[in-house]
């Protein structure tokens, strides 16, 4: 073995992924693409806003490519740093100025930047399940390790309850990724309260601040007229991360940005160390697209798409008796086993065309992850195979 | 302090460099920009080709936005990597196919994406100096350590009669660029297979394989007729590290491949744990200027513009009696320090408004490197300042 001890783990997880893709490309070879339920990928299913292709032609039309497609400071251009703090203060009361905003390749860079910031060797990152995967990986590959605060199957709020017991003298840092994927629940402000007070609580314990990574890729992804708490109204020292590739359409271009408030501790180090760290991984956001998603900061995606999506899923799928929670946010649904034996269930599931995500990988078995990103002609197909699903769970 | 231990010294490098900076600013503000001489930045001063912004309008025009801004392997579209594939074979005899090529976020996330996945905490990597600085914050953002051999300051070619006592039981890879980065030096057939034999060598006593980095960004940046060797074709275990920042004048856009050789060791561990610790860090590649990059392979940068800086300012610079490197590759000129004093000749060069790099960031402390991409008005206006400084050096 010549590679390092803490990533050859990650190697059999992601051999597990591919097995699952090319078992979904065999079953589609086997029976036809049309007969395939992928529910598997958030990838958005709403083309960019025209608004996206206008701006990247304008840009290469109008300006100099020297500026379009060259150096800039390495935490992106002056101008779209300041829209975007200009934008976030209209929008939420925040008083960002362009300095606090560091533009990143996509949330992904962003988490990785503060985690290599922030941790020593074995040092600790909290998540609370389910949680997205793949902050596991970010961690393990910083360095660190990540803590499981297991999940409140009742409510799917954050374990406030359980966090105690999982913090401790190596915890540095907390993500909490809200509306959540995978479940679509939005964490309310009375949550984001009593995560700050269990916190304050905490760090006079182990004495050292922890601070909360609050990851918002999903930040307008919100139905029902729900609104999304502002984190740093409810959590003193957090850090935004946020990536236009859900608002905008634009998962492949990796965009988005690190919005540090001013009132955090530390504040100096932290924004200094984040240019750094930010500039070491990946110098800096891609530029063209940068100029563009400043130009697109009032562009929404089209809820409506993914909001009709929801609500078929969801009404077909309790109607034939299967628990799902309400999507209150996000692209996701999830649901949970109606049977003991989860195996059994993911596997007739597979056997009946419908492919789902095992939400094991995101710290809670005993549950599956929808993604509606999909047409809406393959939800309505893939009616009758849920149909046969349930009759096979006796629901 | 709340972040790293390891982090905390690359701040302070950090602020070196913006002091820097803000010199420049200040000292501009003072005399006018007009007479400041900026050799400091390694930023192309040739706009990209048109092909570059043709293909982009094309890919929007004529392509699903799904497909162009959508999510795809993350090692990269297959028909750009087949297409990257099958155009170093024409140009080098090699043999890649799609699977060998992952397309990453610029060359920086490239070699990022290698010591993440070779280096346990205090493993160690070689470089050769003079070396790109930033080498040194890549290796210990990944938890390593830079070990650097000494100058050959005779003929600037790898010091490999050095290399021997550098390698340790820790040591995982070395790092070679070539053209080099600040010397403009091409490392030579002959000095690769003298690197491999050294290679053969260490690994007999230490008892593991040891991988060479080949960081290539100015590989097209060739002058005189030169040739530049073919890595693969000298060195086993080589991973080939590309960015077309340099070669399209595309720095801002972060675009470039990793591409790995068949007959390497332990292949399909590389191969696949390339492949996530790539996909941890940044996902992938930006997409649609993967596209845009597949399309213009065959383009190569306005050479002669860097071509008749290089002889114009090597050529003024000899004939006052400084001793510089005749460049024979990327866009930079490498001059001695035509005193012992070295700090003063680079406090007097700055008194002439000269910006030139202090090499000791490179680990060859008493030279300094000229970026040549520049206007040749700014090189033909820096003549008077150079002649001050000969004089005032006594040259």
């Amino acid at each position: 073995m010549v590679i390092a001890d803490r990533i050859y783990p990650l190697l059999e997880g992601s051999s597990a992924i591919r097995k699952l893709f090319e078992e979904g490309k065999a079953l589609a070879a086997e029976v036809g693409w049309e007969n395939v339920y992928d529910y598997s990928l958030g990838n958005p299913s709403v083309p960019a806003p025209e608004a996206v292709k206008d701006s990247i032609i304008r840009n290469l039309n109008e300006k100099d490519p020297l500026y379009v497609h060259g150096y800039m400071n390495n935490a992106g251009y002056e101008d779209v740093r300041a829209a975007i703090a200009k934008d976030l203060n209209e929008r939420f009361g925040s008083d960002f100025s362009l300095e606090d905003i560091i533009m990143t390749v996509g949330a992904a860079a962003g988490i990785n930047a503060i985690l290599h910031l922030f941790l020593n060797p074995g040092d600790e990152v909290i998540a609370f399940a389910p949680f997205f995967g793949e902050y596991r990986n970010y961690v393990i590959t910083a360095g660190g390790e990540l803590k499981a605060v297991p999940a409140d199957t009742e409510t799917f709020q954050l374990n406030i309850a359980a966090l105690g017991e999982v913090i401790t003298d190596k915890t540095k840092l907390i993500i909490v990724n809200n509306p959540n994927n995978p479940t679509g629940v939005i964490y309310s402000g009375e949550t984001l309260d009593r995560l700050q007070e269990a916190i304050k609580e905490a760090e006079k314990r182990i004495g050292h601040p922890i601070y909360v990574i609050s990851d918002e890729p999903y930040r307008e992804l919100v139905y029902d007229g729900n609104e999304l708490p502002w984190m740093p109204d409810h959590i003193k020292n957090c850090l935004i991360v946020y990536s236009f590739s859900k608002s905008l359409s634009l998962p492949g271009e990796r965009i988005g940005y690190i919005a540090i408030p001013k009132n955090i501790e530390n504040y100096e180090e932290v924004q200094g160390g984040l240019m750094v760290t930010n500039r070491v991984a990946t110098v800096n956001a891609p530029s063209l697209i940068q100029l563009t998603v400043a130009d697109c900061l009032k562009e929404r995606p089209n809820l409506s798409v993914y909001d009709s999506n929801r609500k078929l899923l969801y009404n077909k799928l309790t109607e034939l008796g299967f628990e799902c929670l309400k999507p209150q946010g996000t692209f996701y649904l999830f649901m949970k086993s109606p049977i003991e034996d989860y195996d059994r269930f993911t596997e007739e599931a597979k056997e009946e065309h419908l492919l789902l995500v095992d939400a094991s990988g995101f710290g809670c078995p005993g549950y599956v992850r929808l993604a509606y990103c999909v047409s809406e002609d393959m939800i309505r197909r893939s009616f009758a195979a849920f149909e046969r699903l349930a009759a096979r769970m006796g629901l």
